[in-house]
């Protein structure tokens, strides 16, 4: 007599349905949603460059596999002189914690875009926060994909050496795919 | 002697749970979440008018069951005179890429809007990428649901007859009951 | 004879079958991600706080296990002095329906931020929509984690007690352990 004869009988429909709520229990524990990561970069401007790539690179490190999509004014983000080209706009960013308080007005005057720039990449140097270009390099290192959106890229006449190495090209759709199947969808 | 009870013994445990694992990784491929997305545009200017539409077209293209919840600023996207209306603002976008380099002074000054604007959708027109309005017809064309957020209608003084035809209106609550199912859910 | 023999013999691949997908179907009802939401407010004008906290408390209410992740300018939500704080910024908000309309050089001089910020505020107050700290404090009482980015906090030189009472401090990591468990993820 096998063993099966000796077990089967004592499956019960009860049996079976408490087995089903462990395992399900367990699947929704490693949930593979859980485990992507899509992140949409639309915005051009040093500033608005963080948030991507520090983002991106934390979901990379805690084992999450992620992709940047760069779409419109994002785009910039992945050009090769990077550094020379990102300014913050200190206007429309009434909430930039300035040193010294800054009449609106002077804030739309030519050059407040440079010393604006200047003082956002002193404090994140001043306190070891990465620089853009680093973070970015980090981030393809850390294995995060860094997705050129093929549409922007038409409409506003980027060549594909204008990218750094290891970009990928995509459009909306490539996009989507990826971001159905995370947990993690951010449009930023 | 039924079937049942030749089979009836054969099933121990391991093959109930090995059953479990089979179906639940099924279920997981084809996660109702996976099939739905929910869009929340806030923004009302002519550059952040495409996002919006260009990602609602796609996923539904995708057979996804999409909604967008135009809320704040972005409820002027909805309104029947688009096209007249939404400008691009030159100030804050120092990623915009302008054929020619503009001084900051420029972009503050009155009229620059406008030059923006015009460029812009000479741009997307140039390319063969849809307007606005087009891109809103083939949302509502292809079942994405435009959904007007009643409170902003309230707080900025909209009438149901200033927006096109095809728009549901609804709340937070609606749009957050939406997005409690969908894996994409982008706030633009 | 035991009722286990009894029914043993009656339970198939098939019926184990059935039973899964009953089981899975329901899991998928209470998928726990459909009970989380992960906000990252990211913006720190009057206009912008309103959506983290609109969508926070509607979600706290619609019995969501909620946390609001206040990050780069956004930091400034959590702050105590809140209401003198934040202003709306009228360049850059093309969209923004003002009673007249205005020349785009007049939004950038100075005092017009305090004109658009008076206007926003009896805006909403006429509507009997809550200030934006009665939202926050609304967001407390239910249960919304309201919680500082403890990197932001060290750039731009913030101290705790900067901070309304019952904030939490965490960094990226722990807002993206937090979204990647939940359906509802928007980047504000």
């Amino acid at each position: 007599m096998s063993d099966d004869l000796l077990l089967g009988p004592s499956i019960t429909e009860d049996d079976v349905r408490r087995i089903v709520r462990e395992e399900v229990a367990q699947a929704f524990q490693k949930d593979p949603a859980a485990r992507k990561a899509t992140i949409i970069a639309s915005k051009g401007t040093l500033d608005w460059a963080y948030p991507p790539f520090i983002l991106g690179s934390a979901a990379a490190a805690a084992g999450m596999d992620t992709s940047i999509f760069f779409t419109f004014y994002g785009l910039l983000l992945l050009t090769k002189d990077l550094g020379k080209k990102l300014k913050v706009s200190p206007v429309g960013n009434p909430a930039m914690p300035m040193p010294l308080p800054m009449a609106d007005v002077f804030t739309g005057l030519p050059g407040m875009k440079t010393v604006a720039t200047a003082m956002m990449k002193q404090k994140f140097d001043k306190k070891g926060v990465a620089k853009v270009e680093e973070l970015r390099d980090i981030c393809l290192e850390s294995g995060v994909r860094l997705i050129a959106c093929t549409m922007t890229q038409e409409v506003f006449g980027f060549d594909a050496s204008d990218f750094v190495d290891g970009v990928e090209f995509g459009g909306a759709g490539a996009c989507l795919s990826d971001a159905r199947k995370s947990h993690i969808t951010l449009f930023i």
